[in-house]
Formats: C-alpha cells, structure tokens, sequence
C-alpha cells in the first residue's frame, strides 16, 4: 500500500509525505485536523492542510521561537503566548530559568486536546503548573489585558496567514501585542518563508520598526516547512535580540539537551543572506 | 492544463514543481538531461531525476560552494572544480580577484552544451579565456595530475553519490585531491543534507579530518534541495576556512552584486545547530 499527503506550499510547488496511517482527523469549530504517522518523520500534525510540524523535526521551530526571544531578555518570567496549542513553545521556555507563569491563549481548544493525546511529548509542558491554558482569541485577550503592561515577553505561534490566524499578521494586533508588555518586553513571532513571503516579511518588518526600538529578523533552517528557509520577526523595547544576556553569564546551556539552540546559534540566526536582507531594507 | 515534476528525495518524502514546459530531453552517455521551464521557479536542470538547480535559487549553491573556499585562502590562483559542468561555480570563482585559470573536468560534455544553450547566465563564465574545459572522469584526471601539485584549490561539483558521481564520495579520492593540492591549498565539495544523509556526511568527515590540518563542515539554505539544509565539507592545508582571508582587506564585496554570500554569511555558515554538530563528533 502506498498512501501520500500532499501540501500545496505554493501554487506550482508542493511537498508528499507517504503516510502511515490517518490517526485522527475532525473538523473543529475552526479548522480541519488531522494526524498522520509518516514512514520518513514520524507523527505530523496538519492544521487545513497545512504541517505544523513532525516528531522528527518540531525541536527547530519550537526552540528557536521560544528560546531567541527569552534567553534576549533579562528576566522574562510572564510569558504570553498566542497560538500554538500543542505545547511545543511552552516545552522550550520553560527551559529558561526566570519563567514564573505562561498563559496560553489558544483560538481552538481541539489543538490542546489532540496534542495531548496524540503528541505526549510536544505537548508535556501544557500540564506545568506554571502554565495557564485560555481557550480564546488571541486578539480579543489581549484587547482585554493591553492596559495591563504585564507580560516580559509576548510570542505569537501561529498558522499560515490565511483563516483562524490572518488577524494576527495585522497592525492593529502588534500594537496591542507592544501595549501589553512590560516597559522592556520583548515580542517575536513566526513570520513565514523569505523566499515565497516577501511582501508579508516586508510588510510586517515596516511595523515592527515603527513600533519597537530594537526590531530585527532572525531564521531557522526547518524541513517540511516551505523552502525550509523560516523566518521570525522579534522587537525588543530594551534588550538587543541578538545577543544572549549578561544575565545569563556561567548558565550551562548543554544541561538543556538542545538539538538545534545554541549561544553561537543565537547570535548567528540574525546574519541573514543578502537576498533576505534585500527584503528589510 | 496541469503538468507536475516529481522528485523522490527519499523512498518516503518528495517535492513536486508544476512545469509549463519541458524544453529539452535526452539520454547522454552518461545519465538522463532533461531541462524543464517551471512556473516557481524559472528553468530547472534535472539530471537523472535530481534537480541540479532552478534559475530562481542556483545562486545560493553557486555562490557557496565558490567563494567560501576561495576567499578563505590568500592568494587562489589555479582552480580546479570536478563535476558543475553548467558552469555556475566557474562564474562565481571568477569573481575572486586573484583566479588566473580554472579547470574544469565534467564527465559529461553534454551538461556544458545544454548549459551553454538553456542557462546562458549560469554558464557565461564557461567562455571566459581563463577557463578550459576538459571532458573527462574527474578521478581519472586527478590520478594522472596529482604528483604535480599544482592547484590553489579543488571544488567537487558533483551530482548524489549515485551513478556517475559515487566515486567521488570515496576516500581515495580525497586523497587524490590532496596530493594535487599546493601545500597550502584548499578542498571543497558538496556533501548532501545533514537531515536525510547523516551517515555520508559522517564518513566524508572522518576521511577529510584524516587528511587535512584545518577540516570543517559549512551549510547553506537552499530551497529545492532534499530538506533545504545543506552541507559542505572543506578541507584546508593552512589557511582558518572560518575566516575571510586577511589578503582581501579593503576588498569590496558590494561590487561583486552577491544574492547570499558575504563576509558575515562566510563565517556564519561554519556555526552548525547541535544536531548537525552531533553528527560530526
């Protein structure tokens, strides 16, 4: 037998993936999901059509959007993130040793509930005791809370930009977002494919640069996603993202068992090829 | 109408780019050439099934595979480059300011002549009076050149290590390529991706850590290719190839119009993520 899933990543370039079998598909009040095993990366989890990520390779996209934007900051101990209901981002911050709370605000409480049974350890930090789960829209939460100033640092793990997830791609949302830190907090969010996003990187890059004094791009190489080139937009109201801080001076980054992460990952991340550089000028 | 290029990039993973036309096929006396126009991303060369590059990406491998080695030493004035018989490393190479010759060994002449007359501005720098083409089997032509070492530096521009292109995966090789090498000469060569092809690189890097003073892995993003991660390993008898050469002080690389290469992306493409350091141990 030979069953394949096939992404569409653009229209005149895809990906297949031979799968194993289909362990759960439902539409939720918000979007299709699905979970397949695959004979090449494990467990996938696919948001409409869409991959979100595999077992084999989920540890890129979720350490280098969790770890970038807290290991810049001094000591990010309230963390808010919107989106990424399976936990993956959650798992890597709570690897940094200032976090004291997270919320998770997560639109479609399925995502929290398939990872949880489906992906055990994506999903394991959900159940931390630091971490609060909020069933909501990210973008009428943090209305809710902007006045608040409250949180170090806000990390926006969401889906493509089209459905559920296309609010968060807007202005509206990042000044929301920057009102709802702290006077030296910190905001990073995945930001699509350099090589087939041009205009979403520019147009958001133009944002973050009116909204925050250290704004920058950083990349992460992640297979399945297209291109494999990925690309995080991150501003900073004090900290400069591109170096690790002092504060974490003598802090053993090996005891982590990080497999993609590193001090000189870090600072690497945000030399950027000139093709990619082009498109923030 | 819809009309799809397949590659298998492993028995359980693949990429589709849907081609609006197919420009030219034939079968050489060494492998199947086929040269599509595709919608994505421009014509694409295709060789025995395997994309060799696209006209939307192929400055990425070019440039890499060309100036790193070449600007890591002080002085390259004799090149040789195996295989890339498209011509894409030659016009990166001449932008060095210190190449005089280059010689290119391409087993399959019918790669320079469909190169020559479908990808004029890869294969412009084949014409230059600097550059002799010589058709032949690279490991052939190193065993009778080798006892006059005479070159500044060795590119493998090669194909996968299947068919035409296996021998030059393989320790004698290498050592072949040594001995060819002035005494403080530089080694190139491609070396596949580290997410689908740990084991190669493993071997090539215990063999290269053998015989040169200075051995490295460097990668480069590169869309198209198996992952969109990919190595190179390089081999140096002298010179750091972490770093630009001192020779090149006051060089301007801004005039040389470079898409993805630059003196940052030089020594930032040696710092691996730790699985890909994992690897290599």
């Amino acid at each position: 037998m030979e069953a394949w899933f096939f992404e569409n990543q653009t229209g005149n370039f895809g990906i297949k993936i031979r799968i194993e079998k289909i362990l759960h598909h439902e539409y939720s009040n918000f979007q299709e999901i699905t979970v397949y095993d695959t004979f090449e990366f494990g467990r996938m989890l696919v948001l409409d059509q869409a991959i979100m990520f595999t077992d084999k390779n989920e540890f890129i996209y979720h350490e280098m959007l969790g770890l970038v934007p807290l290991f810049s900051h001094k000591n990010p101990e309230r963390i808010l993130i919107i989106g990424g209901g399976d936990g993956g981002v959650i798992r890597e911050c709570l690897k940094n040793p200032f976090v004291e709370h997270i919320d998770l605000v997560e639109i479609d409480k399925r995502v929290v509930d398939v990872s949880k049974e489906f992906f055990p350890e994506i999903a394991c930090g959900l159940k931390d005791r630091r971490v609060e789960v909020i069933a909501d829209d990210g973008i009428e939460f943090l209305k809710r809370v902007e006045s608040s100033g409250r949180y170090d640092a806000i990390l926006i793990d969401s889906t493509d930009p089209v459905g559920p997830a296309e609010g968060l791609f807007k202005r509206d949302f990042y000044e929301s977002a920057e009102r709802a830190l702290k006077d030296d907090g910190i905001f990073a969010a995945q930001t699509e494919s350099p090589f087939f996003n041009k205009n979403l990187i520019r147009d958001i890059n133009k944002i973050i640069k009116d909204i925050y004094e250290k704004p920058s791009i950083y990349y992460a190489m992640i297979p399945v996603y297209p291109s494999g080139l990925w690309s995080f937009t991150i501003g900073s109201k004090k900290y400069q993202p591109q170096n690790i801080n002092e504060s974490y001076k003598g802090f053993d980054f090996t005891s982590l068992s990080l497999k993609y992460y590193s001090p000189e990952i870090h600072a690497s991340s945000f030399i950027l090829p000139n093709f990619v550089k082009e498109i923030c000028k």
